[in-house]
């Protein structure tokens, strides 16, 4: 194994502190605007993001759909950068999500939001940044500078201000307070979960692709974790739904190939039990993420989630798939802090 | 070469006709139902499909906003039909995308849909499937019965009602009737490119992973396309949008890989030209699909498109990828028409 590197995974242990500090910092700014949403009568929300803020958005997406009870949408830079749409966004919450601040696509739809009559809201790693000053409202992500190339606290800060804007906005006090218990969450999963990927990691040397599997809530974490292997690991990994996985992604699946599944109990579990039954029955290679101890058993690797709402559970299971890219690149000899071809700040036109 | 299977095939080129029945049959129809939108104030759609037809819902999500210039999403179920969430979903227009018309959980959405005050339409090309009792309007595709598992006309004509479901919707007359030219540009693709496609897939006899890459209007034909060849090729594609693709994918991309890119000319030939520059850089293996000379000299293997309106382009495209699954399909003596472990129904709760 290669010299370990420090830079991805100590920032990846910074996660419980960064989100404790983003809760203090911001926690009075969210309610206000929340406040001011419910005030306006807003009804909708319009997310825009690119990369690992995009996998935030998705987790804004299905939060303020599932407990805000509002209709989400993540936005298509593309219809107002490219093809100027006239969209009108009235009674709309536009949010551009850029850890950098810089992401000029994202900006263009804030302009877009507010020019359309949008209450329009940037969430952003850096204050000060170009998109600070494109959006009404402004709520920092307290995690420091990030200096991984592959983004970590910034997209677990990101998600833990997404819980409590859809937790405020939905007037779910009763879930809100649930968010103060992730850092002690991350915490226990570096705990139980750490030592076994460190010591599993050598099993996926040769791993070339995999899927990563997911619904609702956790369909981000499937997305983002599948990120985190493509570019550190330089692995070609397929990120699904399980309800799409069933629907064709399956038949590309049997003996031994490797399936990542975020699978805690809650509303989804059902589904997923569903695809991991199927998934057994060819033979399937498991490594699985669950708080359900029948569940664990199907593992080839299992890797237990403590006991938590649902909702909760992307912040923690993001970390598993922060911690096994790390991991498996170190076992493939590569650099995890330093990525092949790739820049910490994306600029998209 | 194993034997061609000829249910694939035969349907692939049935789609200039199939698109032209569903436009006799059904403009009337579509007129109706997009008055009543106008007349109605309805300002936003919720797409909700699985699979193959998801991808149509993609293509309608960027048509709505595009060129109706309504604030449009592709539907999660799992809010729903997991959730149980409590939108309102008032001013919007519920669609259930479903070839077969058995989804279950599509079915559910129209219900949603329906009790909480949307305009409800069903798209499917099996009348009077379950489908078709869930929602106030019907729109069928005629595309006749679909036999092969892979799913080919009933996603072109499917594209075609979209088409002008989002032209009229928008009050776009002066493109509404482009649609009508769709089948002789498929006719003209099949003569131009079949050929090629036929002599130059045994290059991909062991190609095991692949990117489809493309962006706004086409980003559904990445995605569908890679569903082709995924459940035909048994290959491991990745599809991306080329905005997306910029910030991190594309550092598992370098020499040799095939990377399959549509790049029609219009509002986002500029940005995907970044990409395919990008992508020559690091010397990846290109085949693109496009009506841009300059840009097709980059390619490995070059597909003409005809000249023809950017958001036309999708119909097209999607044949390309549809020939491309089937031909490698056959170099790699695999049978397009019997999948391993797909059936032409699934059913999703």
């Amino acid at each position: 194994m290669s010299q370990p590197s420090q830079q991805m995974i100590r920032e990846i242990h910074e996660q419980p502190t960064a989100i404790a500090e983003t809760l203090d910092a911001e926690s009075g700014n969210i309610r206000e605007l929340t406040a001011l949403l419910k005030r306006e009568g807003t009804e909708y929300a319009l997310i825009a993001a690119r990369g690992t803020s995009d996998n935030a958005a998705l987790y804004g997406f299905y939060m303020f759909g599932a407990i805000a009870s509002k209709q989400a949408a993540t936005a298509a830079p593309s219809l107002l950068t490219c093809y100027d749409s006239h969209v009108d966004l009235k009674k709309t919450l536009v949010m551009g999500v850029s850890q950098s601040g810089e992401a000029t696509d994202v900006i263009e739809v804030l302009h877009a939001g507010r020019a359309r009559g949008a209450i329009t809201c940037a969430l952003t790693n850096t204050d000060d940044s170009p998109i600070c000053e494109a959006a009404d409202h402004v709520v920092l992500t307290h995690a420091r500078e990030e200096k991984s190339v592959a983004a970590t606290k910034t997209y677990t800060t990101a998600l833990a201000v997404m819980h409590q804007l859809a937790t405020l906005w939905g007037g779910r006090e009763d879930l809100a307070d649930d968010i103060n218990r992730v850092p002690e969450w991350i915490e226990e999963t570096f705990t139980t979960n750490e030592p076994i990927i460190a010591d599993r990691a050598e099993r996926y040397r040769f791993m070339e692709t995999c899927h990563w599997l997911a619904r609702g809530m956790n369909y981000c974490t499937a997305k983002e974790s599948a990120l985190k292997m493509a570019e550190c690991c330089y692995v070609v990994p397929s990120p699904f739904s399980t309800a799409d996985f069933m629907h064709g992604p399956i038949a590309s699946t049997d003996w031994g190939f490797p399936c990542f599944v975020v699978a805690p109990e809650g509303p989804t579990f059902a589904s997923v039990a569903e695809t991991t039954e199927a998934l057994t029955e060819r033979n399937a290679e498991l490594a699985i993420m669950s708080n359900n101890a029948e569940m664990l058993k199907r593992a080839n690797v299992a890797l237990p989630l403590p006991n938590m709402p649902e909702e909760c559970t992307p912040m923690v299971a993001a970390v598993l798939g922060q911690l096994l890219a790390y991991y498996i690149a170190l076992e493939k000899g590569l650099d995890p802090d330093h990525p092949r071809g790739l820049h910490k700040v994306t600029l998209t036109f």
